[in-house]
């Protein structure tokens, strides 16, 4: 079943200790996008200006992405970010932000994406969610992903985006801000109280976590020394994971929460690997099922 | 098959945000002897003062724990750490040390020790791992903990100690400083070339990763709320994963290091909802099965 995907699409400037990359593309909807392409057909809601190319299109056709909702403004410039990732290769400063055509973005639906069952909002505006919401007939699965920005300077459009949808994504350390719990755990349990059937909280390199009333899951991250760049691996985990349960008609089982885990820390591996989406060119279901297997004997007891 | 386990005694003083407690039983021998119980026969070997108090002994033996390896140095004091934990229970200062007897320590291994063939050399100084691979007649495998401090001030015998032994355990921060690497995997890889088999990188609360050549495995914690005292819950990992495999007469197979991992994970997981070892006086081996169960449902898959 189809996934609809909303959010940011940017130009990014990424500096890491051995190599650096300009004007590649990047954003939370290209590879949550991307990210669930390989399991989900993808409905992409993002706006990109002038700069915008047909090969951009191009390439997010080539993994089979709807790009209707890709809304072109002509007279201004896509969202860029510069970044800088520190030694550790998990701490990272932004350089520069230009929000340029995001700055006014309202997530505008075709009537076709209207009737979707499975949305996932990547990281943006609360009340660009919010606006998402009031565009679609009722959806059985709404997953929002969220970020520290948001919960210091929107923290009232948040709570109401929480009460709207299924399920919260968000970092470790910004559950822990959310909450003002030390404890990962209890954090998690304490953002269910925003009216959520779940929350998954992303640990980077040391996995994730999956909580709801009565459930807890928990999968280490897989284990990569290759890391090129980190950009977007939180995205593609969330796009892996919704776009595996929108493949299973969004039922929220043991057995599709897990596997669901496991599909987006498998497309987060792969992010890490390259820059942008490079690798998600170079992989198909089967290199993700071959790591899966590898993944099955690291981690599975 | 019994598990020798040599290592420091203790009394700790221990602050945490919500409680503290002083004079309580600690130490790496006491953690790893006590966890390692619960699967295999334990020989503990360690050293304490004249503060040492027959009950101390007879919660040992409540155990099982042979302590005929514990010197008692009457006109001694016992080690005496003074910790105290942040509000994220996971960081902590050192606010006082008082080595006492443990600044001689140079273990003695009753003759009844000597043909052991599982060792565990808890965390202590590198040069009484090395005395204490002395008076051993060999043995099949032989593990070592070490910290900060033994990479920082006594580098060349643990380098000399490493070369001695089968697989060594550590914090990641202990492997990232240990190496100079940053990335946890190739830390752990570059370890093994200090000429150890293996090497066991704990994570705190984000789990462990066994490494070999050949292999890796990863395991998350047992996700827990009720962190009362984090101290030796490294120690305890660590005791509970080789007196485990000790159990399986010492075999490194991949079957045997997975129930390592986890059985380590699950007695840490006692060790941090009490102070000193008060939770393993409340457990028993089914106690220990049930919360495997829970735990495969939460974390494999």
């Amino acid at each position: 079943m189809t996934l609809t995907v909303v959010g940011s699409v940017a130009f990014d400037n990424i500096r890491t200790p051995s190599a650096s990359r300009e004007n590649i593309l990047g954003g939370s909807a290209t590879f949550a996008a991307f990210a669930a392409s390989f399991f989900s057909p993808v409905q992409m809601v993002g706006v990109v200006g002038g700069d915008w190319l047909p090969e951009h299109t191009e390439l997010l056709k080539g993994r089979g992405i709807d790009t209707e909702g890709i809304e072109v403004v002509k007279e201004g410039k896509t969202f860029r970010w510069t970044g800088k990732y520190l030694d550790n290769m998990n701490d990272r400063e932004t350089i520069d932000t230009q929000l340029n055509v995001l700055s006014d973005f309202k997530p505008k639906l075709p009537k076709s994406y209207r009737q979707t069952k499975y949305l996932f909002l990547g990281n943006g505006t609360p009340s660009s969610g919010l606006e998402t919401l009031d565009q679609i007939d009722g959806a059985d699965l709404v997953v929002a992903d969220t970020m520290d920005l948001w919960i210091n300077i929107a923290r009232v459009d948040l709570e109401q985006l929480m009460r709207r949808i299924d399920g919260l994504v968000l970092n470790d350390s910004e559950a822990k801000l959310l909450t003002g719990e030390t404890n990962t755990i209890t954090a998690g349990r304490r953002i269910l109280d925003y009216g959520l059937t779940f929350v998954v909280v992303k640990k980077g390199e040391h996995g994730a976590v999956f909580l709801s009333r009565d459930e807890i899951y928990a999968i280490p991250a897989f284990p990569t020394e290759n890391v090129i760049d980190p950009t977007g691996a939180g995205d593609s985990f969330a796009g892996g994971m919704f776009g595996y349960i929108a493949s299973q008609n969004g039922k929220i089982t043991p057995e599709t929460i897990k596997n669901g885990l496991v599909y987006g820390t498998l497309i987060a591996s792969f992010c890490v690997e390259g820059f942008s989406v490079e690798q998600f060119q170079k992989i198909d279901r089967n290199a993700i099922e071959e790591r899966r297997k590898k993944f099955k004997q690291i981690a599975s007891f």
